[in-house]
């Protein structure tokens, strides 16, 4: 079952039924269809690689009394604010946090906390709908928005995010990796690039790992799960949770991590939560192809996209891909996602890795011409 | 504070200030600014009369530390569901329900308990969004529409419904009536009337208002309220709730008490809401001034609105109001207010009565005229 927005990649060729749908993360009909496929085909498994599916997924297992992620399990890694809930009694360093079910909680929590702070869905994805509020203008630009559906608010944490990616299987790492986003997630809107590289093994690779492995520990999984769990490391060299998600991280974090080792995150994840006996150290090498691997993503921008490089002027590249559209018609990036192009490229050091990735994004701005409109 | 719809009413007039907000229902900015007022005029009161409002003002007075209802009980009189909890635990007899937080919930709903069921928003007003599901087509429409957001599901009860309507001091009555509705609410899209009148004292007058009593007792109350109450009446003779709320009753409920007993209902409310020292038994008549009064809304429908009679051929009209738009453009009825024009008008028996209005309706939908589109 896939969302009509996939109905061009000829997926019928590669699943033994195949069935679109239009409004995916709101379609009811889709449960409703599940359930009578289960009648003629008694799953075995029910699995969800999206963040908007995870709740749903474990939903229908427990509705069908099938293995896998429960939803105690999937609201813990969903709901923003019962994950800080049980990290904190678990006493794990997260931001100030609170729920934010009306306006009042959110104009109190500033009367407490003061600015910057940080508004979210309480289940959101991609920083979608996320709201840097630094004063009083942006607070009525967010209370004028958010209306009365559930959002989390917490105190802006300064300092370098970090994602940890990996599996999971309820006790210890099958697999995990440690890496830097090259610039902040809030502020996507503000820049024309995002991305990440793989850090180098050492103290504070081993470190972001040792925290996460607390954060895993601490909230629920009945199942083996792939994660994806981003961290802030502050100019005091504290480290504190920015949210954890039980799925493998999205943009070109699996591509990156295959650059790297050799092998599909994804895949192997799949293969973890499917086969019990399925003995991933035995099918993976942790020998690294590089000394850095990391993605960029190139944003997109309002407007007619006039032109694109087809190629870009670098010797380290390992992919790089467009992602138009046919009318060439773009809006500014909702979510961090909502690229127009992705790079995945080595480098040999932190210091040169970063000045081609400068140099990628100059040419790539450059070389690209929008029109207004 | 008011709604931008209501700038045109001159209110500025009335009030010492007055303010519009645009998106009344979801804009958070109103919560800032009732905060910031209440820095410069100490609020003794906050008075909400619109159902969803209900549980803004209650938040706001508990932010505030003023009197009046307070959001545990403002939420027992807003959440179908909480409601429900409440009085299935005290013996009172609801309907058969269930909160839906996802398709399963209400799959699993139908699979135990049949067709035909409701489907309402956990905290609508008006009839909004108001499903009656008998068969699997309208099951499907439901799922492809409600998403993802809280609903309660319930059994459909068979039978003609009762609106009890009056002021609650929290242990008692100050004031009370029952009414009978001309036609069931969960139908209304599907007629072009609605309307009710006043029952005779007698018998099932004192069952209905007993059950609303025991309904209230069991609700908590922290302060005087105005409630509306609206309850099924089997063809066993069984009472069954169908919903109460926490405020005075809307249509033309209040212009029909007023032309049966000679006072204001919402402004006896308010007054017994401000002042403790008030007592309304001194200020009202319990008399009644006919034996039947009652009320007519006629519906909108989609269309152009073309002609529409200025005077009725009835001698018991009390009141006919028009509610015209200037473009004349009009949709289906969304909510059960959704209407052109209203008649309170009275009756010396209840068979005399009903034949009025059949005949003020056919006389209306006769000489109305719409053009498509």
């Amino acid at each position: 079952m896939f969302s009509d927005e996939r109905a061009g990649d000829y997926l019928s060729n590669q699943y033994k039924y195949v069935e679109y749908f239009t409004n995916w993360r709101h379609n009811g009909l889709i449960e409703k269809k599940a359930l009578e496929l289960h009648e003629k085909y008694n799953f075995k498994y029910i699995i969800a690689t999206s963040e908007s599916d995870i709740e749903r997924a474990a939903q229908l297992r427990e509705y069908l009394n099938i293995d896998g992620q429960n939803v105690e399990s999937a609201i813990a890694f969903r709901n923003k604010v019962v994950m800080k809930d049980i990290l904190l009694k678990a006493g794990i360093r997260v931001p100030k946090y609170k729920k934010v079910e009306n306006p009042l909680d959110l104009v109190g929590f500033v009367k407490e906390n003061g600015y910057p702070i940080i508004l979210k869905p309480i289940n959101g994805a991609g920083a979608e709908e996320t709201f840097l509020i630094q004063n009083e203008n942006s607070l009525e630009d967010a209370l004028k928005n958010t209306g009365f559906r559930e959002f989390e608010v917490e105190e802006f944490i300064e300092g370098d995010v970090y994602h940890i990616d990996g599996i999971w299987d309820g006790n210890d790492f099958l697999f995990v990796v440690a890496s830097k986003y090259i610039n902040s997630l809030i502020n996507f809107r503000d820049d024309s690039i995002i991305g990440s590289f793989i850090l180098p093994e050492g103290n504070l690779s081993e470190q972001l790992i040792r925290y996460t492995k607390e954060v895993l520990i601490a909230l629920p999984t009945n199942s083996t799960i792939g994660f994806h769990c981003e961290l802030f490391l502050t100019p005091k060299k504290e480290i504190v949770l920015c949210e954890i998600a039980s799925r493998v991280g999205g943009a070109k974090v699996v591509k990156m991590i295959e650059s790297m080792y050799g092998f599909n995150l994804q895949e192997k994840t799949l293969h973890s939560q499917i086969n019990k006996y399925f003995d991933i150290q035995k099918t993976i090498k942790n020998k690294r192809n590089y000394e850095i691997v990391g993605f960029l993503l190139l944003l997109s921008r309002e407007g007619f996209l006039v032109d694109i490089p087809r190629k870009l002027p670098s010797k380290k590249i390992i992919e790089y891909n467009l992602n138009l559209k046919n009318n060439r018609q773009y809006n500014s990036p909702k979510r961090v996602i909502d690229s127009i192009a992705s790079v995945v490229l080595y480098g040999d050091n932190e210091e040169e890795f970063l000045k081609e990735i400068k140099e990628i994004k100059n040419y790539f701005e450059n070389m690209t011409l929008w029109k207004e409109g």
